[in-house]
């Protein structure tokens, strides 16, 4: 079985250009591609499309390997120089090194090496992807190792790692580190709920220092991994990406240009997320709760026909109107980002990927507190309050249609309860769950299908035929070209995304776990299930990540931060409101008290988990420091090995001064230089002043005894 | 004028031993310093002590403090290479770096190359101290310089490093950094007192504002200052303290043998100190309380005989306890932190200052709490509750001495008001301010004047007799032997003493500033002068500091931190209950929600500032970003040199493959190998095909028309 390790492929979409300057572009790729030194075979793929695929010979990519560990070095990534000399040709420890220089030579400009093949971009807008092939054998292999075990150990990460990238295998990681965190909260939910506490308070504080110790302890475990993949500060040695706008190049104080954009307009750039998350919140949380007033009103007070129908229409209206201004809100997400001029592609995919982050945080969560916070504990006087404007606002309309508040028996009832609260996360929580899984796994591979059958349907008239090679190899060239084509149609996957979804549900916990304690044994058995098909569904539904590196999973660190601490505020306000044992038995006057406690117990535990974390430190760490101790240790012995002889030496004779030296001082002395350190020149001469001092302080310790011992000057 | 510039004193004090024992010691400790290469003259001191005078000839000089500089990059503290051999000779750039090379050989271990002396311990216990010559000219210079401008320049914080050492001039920097933030909260404070707003909410929140940007840029400042120094992450290149207590050798990944003390034992140690705290923040709590309460009881009912006495009675109580129970959590502090075994003397003294701290918080800040949150609001509940249970209490007694609450016009009147917590925070602050300005600079010269005269008084039975030279040279020697007893007399400078004073008045600046706004123009003026001051008693008070370094002022940064934080929960409270516009109306059960809101909005804002003051980040960072940048940008030019050229040649060639890799190639093509890249090996094979492709498609886009052009397979 050949291993096609090192691949990639270069998607060309000729379909919107015409037939010369598809030609003229191709022969400029091909040719910038060999110019690279790159080896390239051009193929048919699916509909109006042209597969190139590329490979470095060994030598180039050795040399670039090679190139890239050195500049790992000089970027302080990593504490030991690779050995080697600038000519050396070395082998990728993994598959993922290999692929990432090959990356590098189709993707950097052409002054770095590379070919500056950069899709969708300028000159290229028609290269609609570049992708490394799968390593198919290898993905089966680590599907089913991974398939046979509940817990993945480092090896595994790393065998990820070595097919993916380490900005992939830290998102495995994550969700394995967590996976196992969750146990805890399953444990104690499921007790919690035997025992019958609902919005316990015990279970709130397990939960919130559950939460405090995970995130704590992820962050040790991030910087463990990354020093263990040698990735750690990783982003200072990525390249500009290419949309980057420099105002100037300024020549450093290394005499190097380098492409300057002022720090100040970059930090003025990014404060536009400010408004950017309020309008979105504020626009959004009108939305929800227009929906959600709407919703209850026609719940409590509707009285015309079809009740069973009408009920639902703020719910479809929502659900219709949601995506569309999600969508618009993400396209200024987009613009924003684009606008903020990040330098390298990392920051800015994170940077788009937090934007997107607090608008699904807002559409999920913000429901839930408007129940818990406002429709539960004010439903009986908002409802009819709701009921009598809404009828005086539509006039005859709504006289007919909607009850009188006061007679409504829900407004008067105890209807609006906690139930509802529950209710509420269960629905959000867990059918997103189950939602998110089909629309991550079943449906893309649903739409693939129809549209493979589409196309099979279509071919006679418009694609490309693909299979009609009869040379002796041609039928495993055959299989490997579908695959290949196949690949091509794929979309690429963005590992962020299923990161946001683990932070999203995190979120669930730190947030309303009290409301339902049984949801983490829920999102246990999900992530358990989620972290194989999330392996599976790279594999079979993705193009190939580009196996680029990354230290840990960023900015993410500080949205599961943030929501570890609203959730000691949320947590200590459920378990006020709802719970048994509160604080002036839930009055309103009480909650800032209660929160305020909830949340100061939590910052002075999560300072104690950190001081206590970050001294104990972690494995890997201790390693590193160790090796650049050795190799300080080396070089320091080496000088004083010369150092230790002449002490020595020196020890022997005393601290005899040699006679030059000798000479030397005395000649100042006479020239009245510094005068003083010449008087007990002589080996023994300031041991004897000093004994001489004391016996005669001690002897009799009268002036006329003492004098100030000329022996001693000379 | 000679310049004493690397000299260091011993004194070792011979009044508590036998003569035989001091003889003894004395060999041992000038043979040790012999040993290490130094030069010595003993000479006698005030009273029943000895100076031995060490100096390092020229030559161990240079080498040590040319393998300082290599350790430094060794340690990654600078980035270049000192340059030179292991035999290098080189001069200090300052006089700092000369002495402490000469601190090093005579407080090191001998295996480190040091004579090990190591004051008031084990062996030293009678040597009383190690310190340098002031270096008098340079002191007066330094003293008048700063005397005629207001304002420290980066320059003249570099002449203090250069004498006394980066440690000492870190305060410096901090007190100057702090008194030119300080004219913003004078200015608006002044403004706020002439507009006549009490507990102002505006000038609240600008203070917050102002603490929250001063600790920020000061965090920036010190990086700054810390790369301009050369000195940062200097901790890590510290040896160990004499007294630090390993408990096993570990023989590290580099083969090097290390001291070890395990990690979760220090942590486990270290978390004594919240009991410590806990316990002292108690005792000292009820103390005060316990005089507070007896206080207001006097001064309200106490109807006896001699009241302006009595009332004293309890204040003069506490100012007789309060030092003695200081003293005595103090030891208890030294204890811990003896027990704590940090490695470094660094650690040591942060750690034993930081617990000293926190006692004179609660001392300072407490009472001022108390009335703030007790006293004031509640004292009309408080006042008739205490006499009437103290009465009930004392029985007989105090039906005597105290008045009935009920008839106590104090109890039902309106005097107990917010002046006296303006009162109590001007009494506290500024009295603080004026007494530790005697006790610091007139108290010392006092004492030592009293005690110079004692001793001349007494000199003709106990002292040696120290001016009666008659050599040539004598005069000068004489005053400078003069000069020299008077400095050994002195006692050592600490520095963290000085940090707390600011630390303690930036503190009452961030909790209590509403209560009078002018208190920041006093702090201003105070610190001109203390800024002065300070250099002034460095010089002629105390012994020279030993000139160590460190990159900042060390925890007293989170000090600051836990004060602004602190600071925007009382100023919040204060303005809730004493200012005019609070919400509800300044009432209790509004309280929390002002905190909560004030708090909030503080943390928000410190994000923001931190953020931005972190991208826009120093010059000096910049300067050495761009100083490591040129280092390996020259190693890469070298190593890409080679391989540009290379590129050229390839370039020239189009992607011509060598004949050999064609031949090869084919060869992998028949042994059935990877045959894939095989096909389009030529020149411009890759290109035909894709072109050809492209107009098969596009040309007619039947099958017949398109077949897969065998030219390109070989």
């Amino acid at each position: 079985m050949e291993r096609y390790n090192d691949k990639y492929v270069i998607v060309y979409d000729f379909k919107n250009v015409d037939t010369e300057t598809a030609e003229r572009e191709v022969t400029v790729m091909i040719d910038d591609l060999e110019t690279a030194g790159l080896l390239t075979e051009a193929r048919a793929g699916y509909e109006q499309t042209l597969l190139v695929f590329v490979k470095a010979p060994r030598e180039l990519l050795g040399k670039y390997v090679y190139r890239s560990r050195v500049k790992d070095w000089l970027y302080g990534i990593v504490q030991t120089h690779p050995g080697g000399t600038k000519d050396s040709v070395v082998d990728g420890d993994f598959e993922a090194e290999d692929l990432l220089s090959v990356y590098h030579l189709v993707n950097w400009p052409k002054d770095r090496g590379g070919a500056g093949i950069t899709p969708g971009l300028g000159q290229w807008e028609n290269v609609t992807s570049i992708f490394p092939l799968h390593n198919e054998a290898a993905n089966q292999a680590l599907l089913k190792h991974v398939s046979r075990r509940l817990f993945l150990t480092n090896e595994d990460l790393d065998r990820i790692r070595d097919l993916h990238g380490s900005k992939v295998a830290f998102y495995f990681a994550f969700i394995q580190t967590y996976l196992v965190c969750l146990a805890f909260p399953a444990v104690t939910g499921v007790l919690t709920w035997y025992l019958g506490g609902r919005y316990s308070l015990t279970y709130a504080i397990l939960t919130c220092v559950w939460c405090t110790v995970t995130l704590e302890y992820w962050k040790v475990r991030e910087v463990d991994l990354s020093i263990r993949w040698r990735v750690r500060n990783v982003a200072s040695v990525k390249v500009n990406r290419p949309q980057f706008r420099w105002e100037r190049i300024v020549v450093d104080g290394a005499g190097e240009p380098r492409h300057h954009f002022p720090r100040h307009k970059q930090v003025l750039r990014h404060l536009l997320q400010i408004p950017f998350i309020a309008l979105s919140a504020a626009l959004l949380g009108a939305l929800i709760v227009a929906v959600f007033a709407l919703e209850i009103l026609l719940s409590e007070s509707y009285t015309g026909g079809y009740p069973g129908v009408v009920e639902y229409v703020p719910t479809i209206m929502l659900a219709l109107v949601l995506p569309r201004i999600n969508g618009l809100l993400e396209r200024v997400a987009e613009a924003i980002t684009d606008y903020e001029n990040h330098r390298t592609a990392d920051h800015y995919e994170m940077s788009l990927t937090q934007k997107n982050f607090v608008l699904s945080i807002i559409t999920n969560y913000l429901p839930i507190l408007i129940t818990a916070f406002v429709y539960v504990p004010f439903g009986d006087e908002i409802v009819p309050w709701l009921s009598a404007h809404t009828r005086s606002l539509l006039g005859q309309l709504g006289q007919r249609f909607l009850a009188e508040g006061e007679g409504s028996s829900h407004a008067v009832g105890g209807v609006v309860d906690a139930t509802r609260l529950r209710d509420e996360v269960i629905a959000l929580a867990l059918t997103g769950q189950v939602s998110s899984f089909f629309e991550e796994n079943v449906l893309p591979v649903a739409k693939r299908k129809l549209h493979a059958w589409y196309r099979t349907y279509r071919a006679p008239t418009t694609t490309m035929p693909t299979t009609d090679d009869v040379e002796p190899f041609a039928q495993e060239e055959a299989r490997f070209l579908r695959s290949a084509r196949d690949q091509a149609t794929r979309t690429p996957y963005d590992v962020q995304e299923d990161i946001a979804e683990i932070v999203l549900q995190f979120g669930y916990l730190a947030l309303f776990s009290p409301v339902w304690p049984l949801i983490s044994i829920g999102f246990l058995v999900n992530n358990i299930v989620e972290l194989r098909t999330d392996l599976l569904k790279i594999a079979m539904e993705h193009q190939r990540p580009a196996p680029v590196r990354s230290d840990g999973i960023g900015p993410w660190i500080s949205s599961l931060d943030f929501l570890t601490w609203a959730g000691s505020l949320t947590t200590g306000a459920i378990v006020h409101l709802f719970g048994a044992s509160s604080i002036g038995a839930g009055a309103w006057w009480a909650l800032p008290i209660t929160i305020f406690i909830s949340e100061h117990v939590f910052m002075g535990f999560r300072s104690l988990v950190r001081y206590a974390l970050q001294r104990v430190g972690s494995a890997h760490i201790r390693r590193e420091r160790d090796e650049r101790y050795a190799l300080r240790a080396r070089y320091l012995r080496e000088m004083e090995a010369g150092e230790a002889e002449e002490q020595r030496r020196r020890g022997g004779g005393g601290a005899q001064l040699s006679v030059a030296e000798k000479e030397r001082r005395k000649s100042v002395r006479i020239m009245g230089g510094e005068a003083f350190f010449t008087r007990q020149m002589e080996h023994g001469a300031s041991t004897a002043a000093g004994l001489s001092l004391i016996r005669a302080c001690r002897g009799v310790g009268a002036v006329g005894e003492y004098e100030d011992d000329k022996s001693h000057l000379d």
